[in-house]
């Protein structure tokens, strides 16, 4: 169920490949806003997890759930999956600005969160994100979709690991996105995307995913945000709308990190976006094209380049390397430990985020 | 006589297309210390100049040229070259650092200069530059060869400028290169690259480059350097090498621009160099991939991606578009027109150059 045309609709599948026995770990979904959440549960699937129930107020959001997972039980409330005593889990994706609440509520009963990305909108509800999962010992995992759940970031980072490009001292990320229309213009995406309270700015959003990247890749745990910058040059009937944004982070190790991330993806794209990242290492570099391969019609995703003292290769990963984040978050529930992500990982992408979102100068249109 | 290892030896030759009859337009080079001075004398020579003589106080340096161009005359002199009445241009590969006191003398003797990049080495010598091409009416003309002499780029924008992108935004560009050894240390390259004062460091240098396509792209006449960084991260042997840099810059017109600039291109790689630009537009974007194909064996260069309203193509342009930048400059300085590249146009792509240089936060190795 690959949507092309748009990335709020992208919801890979991979193999399955359960770490769990059937019914050692269930889970629900609870906020149906963002079409992330298929991807989500996609994953936790395959990876063992039994989705129990859903929940979402609109019932145009539940019924287009049920269609997808009809084995899971419309629950009658969001009380009814807080109150479920089976359930490990609550996988979230309501509007942006009200998923940390969620998340609150969600550990709040004794339960881990997983929500979409961005997680949160402020620097203060990232304080209280952080101060309930001290309280309460529960997590709260972040789906930063663009790294965890494509083949060709997943492939890179064990490339990096093994050392295939020396030190990784940048790392360079576009996020291109296609914006459509808004539901009130006769498109499909739902009014929030177009508020800036709900969905927090462009560099919140989708600058999250990169920022993340740049901090897995660059193995730093912290960063400063030392550049960023906003702009919308072309969308007047959506004032709230960033459809630019870039970033500039220098990691507590030193090596940096640019980004940048646009709603300018053209219909005559194959994809909703030519996601790349690029990796620089002290002895040779990694590209990924992570959903397609620009100019190559029908090319699919999965695309690492790779350069370094021995070789020059163009790796195509897909359908091989799978999302081993999923069945890693499942057992780090289970056991509680960090294998998948950690706590402090995924906030500090967040914080990153939150900062040059806040930060950023303004590029007026001219 | 395309060098796939050596950045600095890469001298393409494109398509003669002569401007001039035979003899109306004669040139000397004078400084070839730089390997650039083979592509630019190709370039004048396809477009109809005659390259009537060349001096280096090298000999070493003149003996080489004189087996590339054995047509040309051994000057005995530096001013037998300038007091020749019949020399109308003057190219010029010397130290970066002395490139500008070269001009001055070659414009003091009525002649117009062109130079490799970067242009000079310091905000003083642009002054005096500046000054001299006020006072005499002669021309600074600068090699910014990733540009003008790469066939992606000038198909690029030819693109730009039919509106095939709408109104660009934003030019980000990549531009590695392989370092290779000093000479002192057993390889090829002049003990000068290593030498801040004389190479002007990795912004000024190889970023000179970048500046002068962020300033085409985007249509812009002036810009800000908003953010620049530079780096030494993995060659403490050449401790004034820059490995690293980067620079964000905002146009006048608030469109911006980003590059990075190194020298970790690894041996593996099949090019001196996998220089990239990319040009993001409200209508589309451009990706150029100007000396390789990576990943793709043999691929050459010349690889422009287009992707807009109606399509996304993969164009190879590769001896199909040829450089009509050195026809132009010729022209220029017989009619006295700014049809290659305008003279502000130049030196602001150095004075750009020159304060991300300055203003450029030192990232230490940690």
């Amino acid at each position: 169920m690959i949507n092309v045309s748009d990335g709020a609709a992208y919801a890979p599948k991979g193999k399955p490949n359960a770490v769990v026995k059937p019914g050692e770990f269930v889970f629900a979904a609870l906020g149906l806003y963002h079409g992330h959440i298929y991807g989500m549960c996609n994953g936790l699937i395959e990876a063992g997890g039994i989705l129990k129930s859903y929940y979402d107020p609109d019932p145009a959001y539940r019924a287009a759930f049920a269609r997808q997972f009809p084995g899971a039980k419309a629950a009658a409330s969001e009380d009814e999956i807080l109150g479920d005593k089976e359930i490990i889990l609550v996988a979230g994706a309501t509007k942006t600005n009200e998923r940390c609440a969620l998340g609150l509520k969600v550990m709040a009963a004794g339960k881990d969160y997983f929500t979409d990305k961005a997680p949160l909108t402020t620097l203060e509800q990232l304080a209280e994100a952080r101060e309930a999962v001290k309280r309460t010992g529960k997590k709260y995992a972040v789906y930063y979709s663009e790294r965890i759940h494509v083949e060709s970031a997943v492939f890179a980072g064990d490339l990096v690991e093994q050392g295939a490009i020396g030190r990784v001292v940048q790392v360079i990320g576009f996020g291109p996105h296609r914006l459509g229309k808004s539901v009130r213009d006769g498109g499909n995406r739902p009014e929030w995307f177009f508020v800036k309270k709900d969905y927090g700015g462009i560099l919140c959003d989708i600058g999250s995913h990169n920022v993340e990247q740049i901090l897995y890749y660059t193995g730093a745990k912290d960063g400063t945000v030392v550049k960023s910058q906003i702009a919308n040059y072309a969308h007047p009937q959506y004032p709230e709308l960033d459809d630019f944004g870039d970033c500039q982070i220098v990691l507590d190790n030193n090596a940096s990190g640019y980004f940048r991330v646009d709603w300018f993806t053209p219909d005559g794209l194959q994809m909703w976006g030519d996601g790349r990242l690029f990796i620089l290492g002290t002895e040779g570099y990694i590209e990924q094209r992570k959903y397609m391969n620009f100019g190559e019609k029908g090319s699919g995703g999965g695309h690492v380049l790779l350069a370094n003292g021995k070789e020059e290769t163009h790796y195509h990963v897909e359908g091989k390397v799978g999302y081993p984040f999923f069945g890693r978050l499942i057992l780090d529930c289970l056991n509680r430990t960090e294998t998948a992500m950690t706590q402090d990982h995924a906030f500090k992408a967040a914080e990153l985020s939150l900062i040059a979102q806040r930060d950023a100068v303004v590029l007026e249109r001219k």
